[in-house]
């Protein structure tokens, strides 16, 4: 059985598009086939921050998320608004209460 | 109203450590007020690593559960075997579906 798989990374969004970015995930991240989390918060201490946690049944769920229209506009949508990408990991989730 | 709070972070643990680490993490975290998300994943890049993302109601909540017993017994008993800290952060969670 293929183990569950999460993700946590940073993004910053070009100053001042911050919110745009976390409406552009929101709209494109609602109805993924095998998303059991997907966590969007903002950097208390970077203004233009935001870390987004994901779990997932499968990787290859995550895989073909990506695939997914939603969420390729998503994707081509904050890409003029998105400055980087700080720390990323990928994971897998042992534990999860809540 | 005091806003939802959110902590991301990644642990170290000490070599060969990182299940018992896991264990002692979720052991004294299973009953704290004001928890909506407690999520732990092994970093799959890193064998000694651990990310822990939490979602609580609000920063009090959070703040009170570190004088939990269970959690402070956690907190010690794990001491010894952590190796120290990455990446961390505050936030402030805006989505969240999962």
């Amino acid at each position: 059985m293929e183990e569950m798989f999460g993700l946590v990374g940073q993004m910053r969004a070009v100053p001042g598009k911050r919110q745009e970015l976390i409406a552009l995930l929101q709209a494109g991240t609602g109805d993924m086939p095998g998303n059991l989390l997907y966590l969007v918060a903002e950097d208390l201490d970077d203004p233009d921050a935001i870390w987004v946690t994901e779990v997932w049944k499968t990787r290859t769920d995550h895989e073909n998320s990506l695939k997914l229209p939603a969420v390729q506009d998503a994707i081509a949508a904050a890409r003029p608004i998105l400055a980087g990408f700080g720390t990323r990991a990928e994971m897998r989730p042992v534990g999860y209460s809540g």
